[in-house]
């Protein structure tokens, strides 16, 4: 259940020495066809790292046979220079394995931000991957981009006779737009790029954009969408966005269960919104909330931090119509007290907080995580 | 140093048993004239606790005789019980104080959010509160209001003639707008309410809503500012406006340096912004960076974190264009790294930090806290 589950892919992961570890850091991701459509979506920041602006005119070529990703290197704030790199690397990647011009290769980058990639390491790295190149290969590759995650995050999602595959990293910013991470998709599915957009698209604004651990935007944000066609069914549409959106909801959970630090994944649900957008700035406030999050990691059932967080957007609400949920015990209505907070139970790692709006129809749910001792602890500790 | 500082003004601070610790709780600042002129600015956020409603109304009315403070329940999302509340602790002081409608009593209220108060306790506290009112009581009423402060905040400034004086409480939710707080300016001065407003709003943009500690919006901010009048003299709106705004820094200075668990005091300088709300847009997005304020509290330079947090917003400027600046090393120039980040000094408790857009000639300052263990801990022990 990788990138390399659908056929027509193959994959690697090695060690290419940029993590001082020797852990995995180099993976490449090859389509082997026959098709070789492709669909991306790049981080909102306006400082973009070099392999997202190289990436993003890779996909908009509208075909992608090779996706090579490093850890240990964001490639970001690293000026023309960096970006040269990322271009050196394209092109390594595509004389290396043939058939391919480097306009075709797309460049995924994660790591610390500002410094400058050890080329010879990550280019011999690339001829140790090329090498390495299988069909059981998609493990090591979600392996090697991992940086402060503790597990690789892989899924796999079957359809009638075709299938979706994906990887992901991301533990740390974790935030809209997108929730920040690299992520591979791959399916054997006949699909053109618009298609592939479309699906991409819908996946993301349902799934990733509505993860948000730390409030947080990263520079490299990158997900990617590699179709083979070697199936030979080609889905209508609406078979196709499903089957991407649940390979990304999969994958955006994995990355809430992971997130730096965390003693709780946070569900949060707004209804009853007067519009979907209403409800999701009201879910991201929440989410980004320090008072909320901590108050959480204390397992304290705060709900006035949660009405405070409310009060923060201008979404259609009355302050004295709101009511409130914690796991189920409506500790808020009207805009006050209402059952025993001391009945919620914040024992467990799952948390689910209703805000019922009471403003119109729509609904949205937003996922984060709390604020910990091991959340500052993971990101004062040392740079990344 | 404190509200009685001006002519004109009495107080006192006692413990009405609101807070379980026995400390003081309940305070009173009066008003004794001649004039009664007064301005105030209240919290943004639309979830607005009993206490602001009220007190909007009361300085609508442009005359404020007393202010009634309390500290142990903000009163806030306790819905039309707690607004009675409020109404009856105004009247109840009016009576007991006489030569006053309850309409020239400002309430203000800080503490747990979604409790009703302990009334005949509040009442009982406003009975000894006002048999000890007296010049000398200024020191105790500052004392009244701390929550998780862990010292009074209060200030005299001295114009030609005339005083302001001033305190202020806050330690965490403190951000625009306004930093949030309580705060109670009083002066002497000859002013009328609109010189007073004109006065107030522009040392609170100046000050509170550049003060950015958490990013955590309060339901009970208020800053009042009272004039009795009694110097006998009028200054110009001008030097009106200086001293409060002098006096307003200065509040907003101490509760930087007593925010909760910080180990930084942290000044963000926007430089060459195309307009000013340009820079204090930059300026914000920073001091909400929970992976910039995590970094800072690990002393790491992480100037990366800094450049992703400028890429969220909307402001003039180019990625490769962007400089940045830490205890004036000049880490990032034209977007990429610059001086050698080992040169910064981050083991004192000041941190500067300059942000170049080189995009206009505008500027702001906007003032931070790091993230620490220790707010993790004080945000998450205990309901505040």
């Amino acid at each position: 259940m990788t990138v390399t589950s659908p056929k027509g892919f193959r994959a690697a992961g090695v060690a290419a020495g940029l993590k001082s570890t020797g852990a995995l850091d180099l993976a490449l991701v090859v389509n082997d066809g026959p098709d070789a459509t492709a669909a991306g979506v790049f981080t909102a920041n306006r400082v973009k790292a070099a392999p997202v602006l190289w990436s993003q005119q890779v996909v908009k070529g509208r075909a992608v046979k090779v996706v090579v990703l490093n850890s240990g290197g964001a490639n970001a704030c690293t000026g023309p220079g960096g970006f040269q790199d990322t271009h050196s690397t394209a092109e390594y990647v595509a004389s290396r394995l043939g058939g391919m011009g480097a306009g075709q290769v797309a460049v995924c980058s994660t790591g610390l931000i500002g410094e400058r990639l050890p080329m010879p390491k990550l280019l011999a790295g690339v001829d140790g991957a090329a090498k390495a190149l299988a069909k059981a290969g998609g493990f090591a590759a979600a392996e090697a981009i991992m940086t402060t995650d503790t597990r690789p995050k892989v899924v796999e999602i079957t359809g009638d006779g075709w299938t979706v595959g994906g990887m992901a990293k991301g533990a740390g910013m974790l935030a809209p737009s997108l929730a920040t991470m690299l992520c591979v998709l791959t399916t054997d599915a006949v699909a053109g790029a618009d298609a592939l957009d479309e699906a991409l698209r819908e996946a993301c604004r349902l799934t990733f954009d509505r993860l948000d651990s730390d409030g947080c935007m990263s520079t490299n944000d990158t997900v990617l969408l590699l179709a083979s066609g070697a199936s030979g069914v080609e889905p209508t549409q609406e078979e196709l966005t499903a089957a991407v959106t649940q390979a990304c909801h999969g994958l955006a959970q994995q990355l809430l269960a992971d997130a730096e630090g965390h003693t709780k994944q946070i569900a949060i649900e707004v209804v009853n919104a007067a519009s979907e957008e209403d409800a999701v700035v009201v879910g991201h406030e929440i989410a980004r909330n320090n008072l909320v999050k901590t108050a959480l990691f204390g397992k304290d059932p705060n709900w006035g931090r949660i009405l405070a967080a409310v009060g923060c957007t201008d979404a259609v609400f009355e302050a004295d119509e709101l009511d409130v949920a914690i796991n189920d015990v409506w500790v808020c209505r009207a805009g006050a007290a209402a059952e025993d907070r001391g009945k919620v139970d914040l024992s467990g790692v799952n948390v689910h907080i209703t805000v019922d709006l009471n403003a119109g129809d729509d609904s949205a749910t937003v996922w984060t995580n709390d604020l910990s001792h091991a959340y500052v602890h993971e990101n004062s500790a040392y740079s990344s």
